[in-house]
């Protein structure tokens, strides 16, 4: 059995953006010699996501309000998590960037076959940040022959 | 290591739908000679889902209104992406399906032990359809030994 | 290749609750003697999660105060699946238990990487009851070498 690992860094300029990365885990597919086998790829931080759908900026434009909707953003008080004054959250301010990374969920599994992404027509993966400005990460990890 | 690939393919006569594929996966299992391992279910198109839940016809029932709360079908022009004259979007209709497939979820990885779906005693995999009347496809890919 | 599958057991005193269950698959792991793979946790139960969050009390409650809010508990009327007759169902007041487990998710699949899960820093695998007070499991399965 081959195993392959690799981080990818982002540091997105805005508090959310959706960054499609499909072609970098194809890169990492290649590195990694995998023919048949299964290719995990997910957020290593709490208000982030991986998920995989349509490169269309106008549904990125809907997924963003839709969020908005569910779980919004303002105001801060609203959530407990932003008024925690323990360990890691004294000022947090992104409740909702837990929530709305839980709605977009944490990781992706694809098929690997004959050394390709297994997609269907329009599958492609994106890198989903709800709290960004800073230096954070995803874990591409690859297992099979 | 043994992998195995099959593509499970629909055309359901609504928008909407959901349809247990629990017996079609045992049967992949099955030609795949795999004992011990990992199976991955996944919807190959984005305004479709792959989830487990129970099988129970109210439930499927709740699940229609709770989408159809949270992720409405009309209006159409409330989303950008109905909207959308680029690519494979011009004249879309089907923002609402992209949403309600990320409730539910795209795939599940299901474990493999001593040749069985390793399942809880009400677990079943269901194909959830929202943009339907055209064919679209699963993906099941096994692997393991 | 190595395989390796524990269940672990719960019984909550409450209907709704999240446990932090990271040392216990932890322990799995050291158990499996797997180096470099994936590491499935599921529910076993259609009204139970597992997923990856914080592990901080505000979020916690921000969590039970926001799934309340995009499936509530009450009226049990409002859900069929507390209606039906059939089967599994008669006299069930879970329906919003099935909603809340589809948000929060059935499973996480974690990267094995040298012996260690594979996180990043604020990771941590969190059993979400929503419809506790009875025995329930997880199952953990671990494919690697």
């Amino acid at each position: 059995m081959k195993t392959y690992r690799k981080e990818i860094w982002f540091d997105t300029p805005h508090r959310r953006d959706f960054i499609n990365i499909t072609s970098q885990v194809e890169q990492c597919l290649a590195e990694s010699g995998v023919k048949e086998g299964l290719c995990l790829v997910n957020a290593m931080h709490i208000t982030a996501s991986v998920f995989i759908n349509d490169d269309e900026s106008g549904l990125h434009h809907d997924f963003e309000v839709w969020l908005e909707k569910l779980a919004p953003e303002k105001p801060y008080s609203q959530y407990r998590h932003n008024n925690s004054r323990e360990g890691c959250c004294a000022g947090e301010d992104n409740a909702d960037a837990h929530l709305k990374r839980t709605i977009m969920g944490r990781e992706v599994v694809v098929a690997i076959t004959k050394g390709k992404l297994d997609f269907g027509p329009w599958e492609q993966i994106f890198y989903g940040e709800f709290d960004g400005r800073r230096k954070k990460r995803v874990l591409v990890k690859i297992i099979g022959e």
